[in-house]
């Protein structure tokens, strides 16, 4: 029998996502708090529900990405949150990121109203979401993880079971702190070599050959070149990204010192009035400080 | 005309940059401050001479690659130093990795001294040096890079002229403080999953394939895997040249938060007797201070 799914948030990333559930074949139920962003999908033969609860109850399994942990408390867990609709042996896939902690607690009371939860971020960015190219890492029960599975490969091209619940924010906070610290680094190096007269595709070439080379480095040497700041990842979710990593580190007891510098290197952009431009803009506050800029060579 | 050529250094890089020329039919002379360090190069064919001096007279492309800055100027400016034997028209190849300045002032005295200056630092460490696929960054003038095209090529695949001199240098730092910040925060990437209970193969197979891929990352994680510490390129020489780096970009007034705190973490490493291990040691502070180690995951 084919599993009913739930979509709940159609921001950029989930309305590619619900998108690519319906094109699957699979019969669709969406939520946004805003209805109006529902409206493509609907036409495209998508059901709109009124609140998460009513959506819950008429699904199998429930997809969410909305911003951050107190979005996810307020759907799941609030007043007409989808706990209190969900069918006893529904699952709840949530593919926002979010802390670790939250997406345990969140579990705990899914399990308690009959369900399962899996915390299932995602990289791959708008790109990765429109084309269901996304990697999804997934924490939860092994058996929910398989059950909905093809819900998942709907989405997602790489799509890896990771442990138990918590898990797979926590591996996605990794994943972006290593991701925004190489590309602060990147922006260190683009700075300096440009104030020494280097031309950015001598850089770029050189440096994206050699042990220098990383997914971040390769962003910021296309953005800097094009000098094109349109989000992409925002100064501001790399902020948020930053700081839950931090606080998850915390209660892990693990120090980040890179990170940390990188934080509050993120925190002067959102003061230099930056938070939504593309996270590219680490070149903006070191450019400012050094009078340089870093953009195509002058032929 | 075969050019002849000489190479002054015969470390681990040295001698498979030589063995290289030698192959490639260009007559070779050696010296090195442990003349046994020349034995099986001379076995091979090559002339071994009494100091740099000797060298430089004997050759028209004069190579070299030794520790640090001031090795750089002892056998280029020293008593005995290239600049008292060389031949009008000679091309003097650094391939250390050095101050910009230091190099742009070793290039005046070469220029007074009738020849000409590369500084052209290498990357792709002890492999690339040996099978002779290097990265090779030069700065210098045009025509003498031109000249000696034909023995760079013997010892790199990549061959770049990157402007005048002292850009090569410049060059290199960056690479290296770029590399070294990326491998830092994978360290802290994958202590902290390892920490959260995540298997260093779920680390590897899903870091590796987002935004959080770098050379460095991939580095990481296999030597992680093996637990394998020898160098490879050594803590001592990654903080030799973080201070470099951070020395020029004093000079050119450009700021590095991140890198100066990686630099930190690296004199850390040092003060733990980690001088001689391989950088992968980024790992070790943070091991210790969390009480987990990264390694195979035990299945």
């Amino acid at each position: 029998m084919t599993m009913r799914v739930g979509y709940i948030g159609l921001g950029i990333m989930g309305r590619s996502m619900a998108h690519n559930i319906l094109k699957a074949g699979f019969p669709l139920v969406v939520y946004n708090r805003t209805p109006e962003r529902a409206r493509g999908l609907v036409e495209e033969g998508a059901v709109q529900a009124a609140s998460p609860r009513e959506l819950a109850a008429q699904v199998d399994v429930i997809c969410s990405c909305v911003t951050g942990p107190h979005d996810v408390e307020e759907i799941a867990l609030g007043p007409k949150g989808l706990i209190h609709g969900m069918k006893p042996g529904s699952v709840y896939v949530d593919l926002s990121t979010i802390l670790p902690e939250t997406a345990r607690q969140v579990a705990r009371r899914v399990r308690e109203a009959g369900g399962e939860m899996l915390d299932a971020p995602v990289t791959g960015g708008d790109t990765g979401a429109r084309n269901g190219t996304l990697t999804i890492m997934a924490g939860g029960s092994r058996d929910a993880f398989d059950r909905v599975l093809p819900v998942l490969e709907a989405m997602g091209k790489k799509i890896v079971w990771v442990g138990e619940n918590g898990q797979g924010q926590t591996l996605k906070l990794i994943n972006n702190l290593i991701g925004g610290v190489n590309l602060a680094v990147a922006a260190e190096g683009l700075v300096m070599g440009v104030k020494a007269g280097l031309p950015l595709d001598v850089l770029g070439d050189v440096l994206l050959s050699g042990s220098a080379r990383s997914f971040s480095l390769e962003a910021m040497v296309d953005r800097a070149g094009r000098r094109f700041f349109d989000p992409g990842f925002k100064v501001k979710d790399r902020l948020k990204d930053f700081r839950l990593a931090l606080e998850a580190a915390r209660s892990l007891e693990v120090p980040l010192p890179a990170t940390e510098v990188v934080e509050q290197w993120t925190s002067r952009l959102m003061e230099m009035g930056q938070a939504e431009a593309d996270q590219a803009a680490y070149l903006l506050l070191l450019e400012q400080l050094t009078g340089v800029q870093v953009g195509p060579s002058r032929k």
